[in-house]
């Protein structure tokens, strides 16, 4: 058995969400789901994407599909703080998971040897 | 002998190239043109760069010294597809290399250890 | 002793140094001072902010937490030659390294073992 592609997507922004989200549909589709482990970490305003409609289909394809969606809990609260926009938790879809720090997500996946693509 | 450098650079949008290309003549003015080996993959609207006079000036001298540039297929198809703008394979500069997707390139160069750089 | 965690910013626009401050102070928070060693290195635009006060105040903060900063010398001497702005290296504050080139301490910081973040 090989051993999986790792892969970890960072996005900031969200104009960014359409080149990642076709990134990662190019990338299973040339070296196979099988050979993948896909993850993608949100944090700054690009978390907003996670409550709306705009790409949902595609993401909710792509975790069906084994990628993992993770969204930054500090930038939930500073959006919120700002009065940018307040997205609880809970209305987040089931298949994003919520982490204390992207930052810290981002340098640990490197760490466990995930290469780190900004798309 | 000591082991070249080896640094992939990623290039998605047009006004990056300016960074990009402003970033690896440093590079090798500082380093040594035989202590580097340098891989730009461009996907994304910065693919239309390489049809276009606005840097081909320096791409063309950067690709003599052996800086290797790259374009992502899958980009050049979707920008056509999307009525953007067409640019057939045929009609990139010789020094330019077609990979089937840009992303897997930049994923496959990282585990060969080059190191990641987003101008 | 556990080795401390090696991480490496790049910040290349103004209106990135936001992001990236706010990214370190999360990242010291969650994984404690001790255990991070932060450098970031500015090239291109974002060089100038180190002669402006915007976040001068954070950077401080930070630079008092063993966090460095680093400032590219070609990105300096362009922004001079082009008119866009004159920053003289005696005119950066003290917690300020210039380096030769931005991109080679880029790469040579990862050859390291510290792992790439674009904010």
């Amino acid at each position: 058995m090989t051993e999986k592609m790792r892969v970890l997507l960072h996005v900031s922004d969200n104009q960014r969400w359409s080149m990642a989200l076709g990134n990662i549909t190019n990338f299973l589709k040339d070296v196979g789901q099988d050979n993948a482990d896909i993850v993608i970490v949100a944090n700054g305003p690009a978390v907003s994407s996670y409550a709306s409609s705009d790409h949902m289909e595609t993401m909710e394809l792509l975790a069906d599909r084994g990628v993992r969606f993770k969204a930054c809990r500090n930038t939930l609260k500073k959006l919120c703080a700002e009065g940018a926009v307040c997205i609880t938790e809970d209305a987040l879809p089931a298949f994003v998971e919520v982490v204390p720090a992207g930052i810290s997500e981002i340098v640990r996946k490197q760490r466990e040897g995930y290469v780190y693509v900004k798309p």
